[in-house]
């Protein structure tokens, strides 16, 4: 009892695969923010093009972008799945299923009325590269490389080999999750996409849109044909103001703001320091699955366990481990979609400290032997 | 040169048309945000929930909108223009075009291949309600109350005129940078949108989409006839989601939740009061534009002057006032799109008290003066 009063007057750490705890620096990114008024100026100022010029700068740089990338930003990663179908397919995708996120992909293809061809994986693995047949008519190949459902992740080769073996479709990567701690050659694929409130630890309501100079030209081709690719946010209308670092419409001024300093944050870190960090701190929580005696690393392949979200079923109903950890003011996520109530999701983003997973995978122990 | 370093280290004050300057409330509410940790709880989670179920109520409050309507949350206005082209038009939709904006309204239409009429108004004045003449086959028509670019602004009866002329079409109704000044019937439209960095003081990034039953019918009438109306953000996706208080996509939570406090401050200081203080202050800029020698209201109908967008012609390059008053610390906006240079624009919005529009009228009386 008196456990629980304490655990109600303890401020919560978000462990949930995202949105998740805010990077350890945003906070007091906001405050500068609102001390400098960045949320009332003018995104046709000066002083916007150099935050826009700056946050992209900074990105290019995280993710060693080559030249002929552009980032553009959009209000999600669900709007991205969105605008790249309507700006890069005629008639016929193909999508990499691997989980629940990379079918909504494919879902939401059908809605724009497009032909999609599905490659699915079972749950908890990934396509099996190798073996996959592709249509010779499929203008874009949707790979996830992180699948936040499930956990499943694929092997950072298997990019290169998609590539290789299909060179002349468009290859999209959702890196939703997992950027820009995996480590992609991002000249492997045409497009890329992420949203803030995951790795990068920021409030929702932005999602940054990685695009070559072939998507632009498939979309300037779709439009020549008298074909609608959207308006305000086709690659086109993207484009043209990114150019000038604008925006189309009236962004989310703040989430670019803060994204900037947050790359910035990383870059100062050093990429390398954070995936040891990750890679260390995944190890340690996937012992803790494994020894554990309610707890077991839900991907099998140990290749396909994902470092940034790691799913675990549990041998109880998961919310028993979820009340229990949340009494230690720690939250971490329920199973997805059909299996909530059967696993437990945890996030491992660069907020999260050795420490803090150290201290989640010990009570993740302890409530395994009790 | 003193009063110059003096302005430097001196906070700038916006009255700029939106963004424009937080509402006083909201430093306060995003510092209790945080420390709520809402940046990072799920937006399927109650808590999420609960901010949203918040927020739409306290807004059908403020709008004092009829049952059967409903709101959504988006990106941007922008989106909203494209979403309600996407969801509501099959063939033809028509604008009354008062300036730039709601012309591009009628370009994103356009970009989506419908047929569209534009019924012009010259610069600085409204569509003449009595003589449009509509096309029969027209299914949606677009009014923009207060055109933001030119302070052009429509008599609130000329909404009711039209939809008792038009009584079969959908009436879509711009009320971006007046809302909730504006006294509107929401009864008499069948949607409305604002964007919240303009009245609401709020960082950009959230567009409010207000929706009736109708809407909703076309655009499942659009669904079944196998035509695509989007996908995570279309309307019944939209509805779907908004009855179990949840959006399709992970959202801008913080907006949603800033959004649900500053409704509240302003359903506890009163709308009446709100409105009272506008007409004020409105009158106060008006008399300063009348009395310079270097201003002069642009829209010469005084029934069509905004009171939330004030417009005036400069008898200078307007960048001479625009610095000056800059010097004082109070950022006024410059002409939009062609008026660059010829006009100000001045935000006469809910944060802007009485004390600061004074000090902004003075200082535009002194300059005349110099």
């Amino acid at each position: 009892m008196q456990l629980s009063i304490f655990a109600a007057v303890m401020k919560r750490f978000y462990f949930t695969p995202g949105p998740s705890q805010l990077y350890f620096t945003v906070e007091e990114h906001i405050k500068s923010a609102l001390r400098e008024n960045i949320p009332a100026i003018s995104h046709r100022s000066n002083s916007f093009q150099d935050i826009f010029g700056s946050a992209t700068q900074l990105l290019k740089q995280l993710f060693s972008l080559p030249s002929g990338y552009h980032i553009f930003f959009t209000g999600s990663a669900t709007e991205i799945w969105e605008r790249s179908i309507q700006n890069l397919v005629e008639f016929e995708s193909c999508h990499f299923v691997n989980g629940a996120f990379s079918r909504r992909y494919a879902g939401i293809a059908e809605n724009l009325n497009k032909k999609t061809t599905m490659i699915n994986a079972d749950e908890g693995k990934v396509v099996d590269i190798e073996s996959v047949l592709i249509p010779e008519s499929c203008e874009l190949i949707a790979m996830t490389q992180n699948e936040t459902s499930t956990g499943a992740s694929h092997a950072v080769e298997d990019v290169k080999k998609i590539r290789e073996g299909f060179p002349d479709q468009l290859l999209s990567l959702d890196v939703v999750s997992c950027a820009p701690y995996a480590n992609i050659d991002y000249s492997m694929v045409d497009m890329a996409y992420l949203s803030v409130q995951k790795c990068f630890g920021l409030p929702a309501g932005l999602g940054v849109w990685i695009v070559n100079d072939r998507c632009i030209n498939k979309s300037e081709e779709l439009l020549s044909k008298g074909l609608s690719i959207g308006s305000y946010h086709s690659l086109p209308e993207l484009m043209l103001k990114a150019q000038k670092n604008q925006t189309p419409e009236t962004p989310n001024v703040l989430g670019i703001y803060l994204l900037g300093k947050v790359a910035e944050d990383m870059l100062t870190k050093g990429l390398d320091m954070i995936r040891r960090e990750t890679d260390y701190k995944a190890a340690v929580l996937y012992n803790a699955f494994e020894q554990s005696k309610l707890l077991e690393p839900f991907v099998k392949e140990k290749i396909n366990r994902s470092k940034t979200t790691l799913v675990a079923e549990t041998s109880v109903a998961s919310s028993e481990i979820l009340d229990k950890t949340v009494q230690k003011g720690m939250v971490i996520g329920n199973g997805y979609g059909p299996f909530k109530g059967k696993h437990i999701r945890i996030a491992n983003f660069p907020t999260h400290s050795k420490e803090q997973i150290e201290s989640l995978a010990d009570e993740l122990l302890k409530i395994g032997d009790q």
